[in-house]
């Protein structure tokens, strides 16, 4: 039924990490992978050969963004998102769920669907799982996502309010309402899931099923269970950095991702800093997508193996080194020091956001190459030297 | 007496066009030249291998900006504007007279130098022909520019104020006070490059004069005397394209490059548009700079061979063709439409820059190339025909 072919060629003897490949119809990347996000049809401020110079094999654009600007009538007329942006290389986009709750601040959500307004153009705009579907079969990625209803994690819950459902609201511990509001998100995902897959028209493109459950995991069973009945070549944990702490990110992950069939890609949306990564593979995770590269990298916010850097701070004003010594990057290997680079920030230069950036996706493509390498042989301890940033996760798993 | 060295290669029969080439301690250049201008050590939003993929040999930085922040000591620390910003070719830095005549709104000019505001944090700064030498030995560039004073265009002048030489105070032609303030800045300019000759102190630098005289051919002449009776291993026209008309430019650059000695590169500052060069090689001009390819590339402005296109335009919001079909730039040839450029625009995103930045870079280069093999056997008609923009402009002076 799918275009999408996974392999797994190696497992870790000591954890439940696997390396995989996974070969769509533009190309194969391998697993565990980390998804440089191109919301827009770009990675902000780097070309897509620079991307592909960071190693990064997959990208992820965004079905909620590029529906309304420029449109998916125009995107499929210039050939797909892959013609589009100019990114010969598999593409996965999600379905606009995530989006619509968390951006909008004018949606309605019903069993049907969801109603918003377009923050492009003030319209109003109407999301179901048919038409998440029938955008992502117009813009014609490799990957495509559910549609699916998405809550907020429950410290920033205001249950009683769906329009509002990211709103800020503390919350001590999880409450009634927001159990009910899992159980509610739960029964939306899986009837929405059914509708995405008939809604599917496109065979060249594989459709990944989405688990909800929030924090609690009796819920993230349920999901799974019920997720997982209907056959999909991939499944996804979502609902995941929403608003939770790292502990509670990490006990959902690690109790979901085993949960989901052994056999097939398992993709962890949204996540994020290399612990949370690190530990999401030990549970057997093989997909990954943030933003932090980039958003962080445009704020002088760089990565490194022993924990980030601020390119602002004034202890880097003479410092002549590069970010990261040990790095291969565009950045640290074209011998930008991080006295220059803290200069191009001070002088609000757009070649600032654009160097960390491109620091950051290497880094992170860094990263997975070394777990990857890391799952022969169970290489782990070799990895927490290099790593230290990881260290304790390592430490504790292992 | 100078690390640098001018070569006249080929010279055109029909014209007073000449190519040649600079040899720096930085390696060498081919002029006619256009250089990318890295106002505060970097061509905004452009990595230093990018600029010399559209061709380009040597840049610009500037004195002005860069003493202010990150200051000349730590750039020299730091290796110099070469290891500074990671170009190791050669690269010229303009003096900071222009921009303390024309960026600042709080200057104030005697006979010895000027003071000024500093944008950066509102302190005092004083700058004169020594300081200025000074800061630019400690920049490192090959070619440092004397400090000048440059008097604003006729149009423009408010030559009873000198603290605003730059406000818009329209003026239907140049007056007494006009050709006044010519007459100071003529005598200031030459007295100002004897102090700068003084006060430099390194001989693998080329200092360049500059000659002024505003619109008045007999003060540019007066002016080119005296600055070419200084002797000095390159010169240039400086006063340029400070508000006057284009036909004022011409009138001037036809008039006063020739006055230059034919043995050294003669450098037209701060042009311009492809008509503008094209005029003054023609003159017999080898060098130019302008930010016309990054400023306007920012802002959705991008030039072709035909004339300019405004990507923002709802004409090309369903175009897959390129920018220009012609060209081979990374936008160009990397198969990015102007759709996807318009929509790179209208989503604010920064590649959309970036994109026309490098592709105006590259068609100055490539217009520069074709200039230069023109010059060789004078083949301006197939110039004219290959690049219409320039053809009014071949077609009366050849």
């Amino acid at each position: 039924m799918s275009a999408l072919r996974f392999e797994i060629l190696a497992r870790s003897a000591a954890t439940g990490a696997r390396r995989g490949r996974v070969t769509t119809p533009h190309g194969a990347f391998d697993t565990p992978a980390f998804m440089p996000v191109g919301t827009k049809a770009a990675v902000k401020g780097i070309l897509p050969d620079q991307v592909a110079r960071t190693g990064a094999q997959v990208l992820l654009n965004n079905t909620f963004h590029l529906m309304l600007r420029p449109g998916a009538d125009l995107i499929q007329r210039l050939g797909g998102v892959h013609g589009f942006m100019g990114w010969p290389a598999p593409i996965l986009t999600d379905s606009g769920g995530f989006q619509v709750f968390s951006l909008s601040d004018t949606n309605r959500i019903d069993d049907e669907g969801v109603t918003f307004r377009s923050p492009v153009d003030g319209s109003t705009i109407r999301l179901t799982p048919e038409r998440s579907i029938q955008v992502q079969n117009q813009l014609g990625p490799d990957i495509i996502m559910a549609f699916d209803d998405c809550p907020p994690g429950p410290a920033v819950a205001a249950p009683d309010d769906e329009r509002h459902p990211f709103r800020a609201v503390p919350r001590p511990e999880a409450g009634r309402e927001y159990l009910a509001r899992l159980d509610q998100a739960n029964e939306r995902t899986v009837r929405w899931l059914e509708r995405c897959k008939r809604a599917h028209a496109r065979d060249d493109q594989a459709l990944f099923g989405i688990v909800q459950g929030g924090t609690d995991l009796d819920r993230r069973r349920w999901s799974a269970e019920r997720v997982c009945a209907v056959d999909l070549p991939g499944y996804a944990i979502g609902g995941v950095a929403v608003g939770e702490s790292p502990d509670a990110i990490d006990t959902v992950v690690r109790a979901t991702a085993p949960m989901l069939p052994d056999a097939k890609p398992r993709y962890l949306m949204g996540v994020g800093y290399e612990r949370d990564i690190l530990g999401a593979v030990l549970a057997g995770v093989d997909m990954f997508d943030c933003v932090l590269p980039t958003r962080n990298g445009r704020n002088a916010f760089a990565f490194t193996p022993t924990g980030p850097i601020r390119l602002r701070n004034q202890a880097h004003a003479e410092d002549p080194g590069a970010i990261d010594p040990g790095c291969d990057c565009q950045a640290c290997g074209g011998g930008f020091s991080r006295a220059y680079l803290r200069h191009l920030f001070q002088a609000e230069e757009m070649l600032g956001p654009i160097l960390v950036s491109l620091h950051n996706l290497r880094h992170f493509q860094r990263l997975m190459a070394e777990v990857r390498a890391a799952i022969d042989g169970d290489g782990w301890a070799g990895l927490a030297g290099r790593w230290p940033i990881v260290a304790p996760v390592l430490a504790r798993a292992v």
